[in-house]
C-alpha cells in the first residue's frame, strides 16, 4: 500500500503552478499522472478538479466533486456506474478520518477558480459529506462535497495564537461535526435523549447526551428541511452509522444494516414524531451503489 | 423552569452597551441582576465577565470563565468550593447541547477588551471545554472555556453563500468537535479501530470508524501532548462519556462509572501503547468536584 502524505508538501505553497501532470507528479503534490484522485482503502490524499467530470461544481472554497470510475475521457460523458472503492473509497476515508485533501485545480476547470493554462495547487480542503446520486447522464456517481480549510474552524483546543504560528504545521483538522438548533433540541426533548435505534440514553456529569440527525441532510445539493419530520433523536456511534449508511431505515421503519444486509431492529418512534418518509428514502437513495440504472 | 432564548436578542447586535445591570437585564441579553451566568440545568444563555474572578482569563475571541458560588464578593476571593450545578451546569450542558452563549463584559474585566465604564454585550460565544480546577485561593472552582463564535466555523453542510446572507439567523452551532493527527491515527491502527472500552469496531460502507481521544486535552491551559501515551482508540460514545468524565480510568486501568461510582470493565491494552498514567490522574483531576482541598 502507498504510504501516504496528507496536508502540505513542504515547498509549495496553496498557489504553486505547475506546466503539466508530469511536474505535479514530480512534485508530490499529486503523483499520480492520470488519476484524478490519489488514494485508496487509507485514505486520499489529494484530487484534481479539471472539468473532466460534467457533474462537478466548483464554488471556491467549496467544490462537489465526481468520483472516479464509469468515465469516458474522450466525451467526459459517464457509460457505467460507479463504485465506492479506489479513490471514491478513499475520499470517503478521509472524510471519516478528517485527514485534509490537497486540491489541485487544472485549466479546464471552472473558470472562476482555475488557472488558464497547467494546473495551480489550491490548498487543503477537508471532505465534510460524500453520497450517490445519479449524474447527468444517468449512471451512479459519487459525490464528494469538500470545503477550504481556510474558512474552517481552527481545533478548539488549540487558541487561535497557537494556530497563527504554526498554521503549516497544523496537522490536525475536524472530523466529526454535529449541529444543534431548534428543531434537534426538539428531537432530544421527544425521546428524552435515548437513541431511536439502540434506546441507550448517554448520561454525564452534565446530564443527558444525544445527537439530532437530519435525515435529508441540509444545506447543497441535498437541501433537507430543518423540521422534525427530517431528525432522528440518535446516540453518537448510530449517528455515525447512520450518516454513512451503514444502517438505512426501510419502508417499515425498520433498522437494516447494509454491511451484513440484515435487519437490526425496528426504529423506536413516539405518536408525536411525524416522520416524513419520503425523506427516509432519499437518505436510502444517496448511500446505495447501483449496479443498474434502477434509482 | 425559565425559558431560554439562546443566540442573538433583536435591537441588540454584538457592541451594544449599558450603563448598568438593570439596563442590561431590561434588554434581556443578561437577563439577572447580580448572577454572572444566566443559566441552569438546561443549559446557559448568557454570562457577564466583569473581572469578579481571580481566575479568569481574557484574549478577546476566548475566554476562561470562572464558573459560580463560593466567591466573596467583598474581596473577589473564593472562599469555599464551586460544584457542578445551577449556571455551572448550565454552562456545561450549554457545551454539550452546542448552544450559543452571550458574552457580556463589564468595566471590571481585562482593559483590553472591556468596556471603560457600564457593559458592552460582545457577541456568541461557545463553550468548548469545561473542567475542575483547584483556583489561585485553593478552592475548587469550574472552569469553562468559550470560544467566540465569529472565530468559529460556518456549519459545514451550509454553504458560505447561506451563511452569509442570514447570519443573525443562523442558530445552528458546532456541538462536537474531533481531531485528527498522526498519532490519533497510530492509536486507532493499534486497536484496529476497536474501542478501548467496549471492545466494538463500528464498521461503515467505507470501512472502520474510531476516535482518538486525548487523555489530558490539547492546548490551553492542559497543555497535553500530542503523543500516542496521552491517546485512546474510543468509540464515538465512549469517547463523549470519557470526554465528559462520566468514565475515567483508574490506577489499576479500569474503567470507572463516575455517576453510578462502580467498576465497569478493564480498559483494553494493547503491549505497543505505553500510556502515561500521569496523564491518565490528571483526566480524573479535572473531572471532580472536590468537597475538601484534597486535590
Amino acid at each position: 500500500m502507498a504510504e501516504r502524505t496528507y496536508g502540505e508538501i513542504p515547498g509549495y505553497p496553496p498557489g504553486s503552478t505547475f506546466a503539466n501532470r508530469t511536474e505535479l507528479a514530480a512534485s508530490k503534490v499529486h503523483r499520480p499522472l492520470q488519476s484524478g484522485i490519489c488514494g485508496g482503502q487509507d485514505g486520499a490524499e489529494s484530487i484534481v478538479v479539471s472539468g473532466g467530470y460534467v457533474d462537478d461544481e466548483d464554488y471556491g472554497t467549496e467544490v462537489i466533486y465526481t468520483g472516479q470510475g464509469g468515465n469516458d475521457p474522450r466525451t467526459k460523458r459517464q457509460i457505467a456506474h460507479q463504485e465506492l472503492k479506489l479513490g471514491n473509497l478513499g475520499l470517503a476515508r478521509s472524510q471519516l478520518e478528517g485527514y485534509p485533501v490537497r486540491v489541485v485545480r487544472g485549466a479546464g476547470g471552472d473558470k472562476k477558480y482555475s488557472p488558464k493554462t497547467g494546473l495551480q495547487y489550491s490548498g487543503l480542503f477537508r471532505v465534510v459529506d460524500h453520497w450517490s446520486d445519479i449524474g447527468t447522464d444517468g449512471f451512479t456517481i459519487w459525490r464528494f462535497r469538500l470545503v477550504a480549510h481556510e474558512s474552517a474552524d481552527p481545533p478548539p483546543d488549540l487558541a487561535p495564537s497557537d494556530i497563527a504560528g504554526e498554521a503549516t504545521r497544523v496537522e490536525a483538522t475536524i472530523q466529526r461535526l454535529v449541529r444543534n438548533t431548534s428543531v434537534a433540541a426538539e428531537a432530544k426533548r421527544l425521546y428524552d435523549y435515548t437513541c431511536q435505534i439502540c434506546g441507550e440514553q448517554l448520561m454525564t456529569p452534565a446530564g443527558p447526551y444525544a445527537e439530532a440527525a437530519h435525515i435529508k441532510p441540509l444545506g447543497k445539493p441535498h437541501n433537507g428541511p430543518d423540521t422534525i419530520s427530517n431528525v432522528l433523536c440518535l446516540c453518537p456511534n448510530h449517528h455515525v452509522l447512520f450518516d454513512t449508511g451503514a444502517l438505512q431505515i426501510d419502508p417499515e421503519g425498520r433498522v437494516v444494516d447494509t454491511i451484513n444486509n440484515a435487519i437490526v431492529v425496528d426504529l423506536q418512534l413516539t405518536e408525536k414524531h411525524p416522520i416524513n418518509w419520503s425523506l427516509v428514502e432519499y437518505h436510502r437513495n444517496i448511500h446505495t451503489t447501483k449496479t443498474q440504472a434502477e434509482k
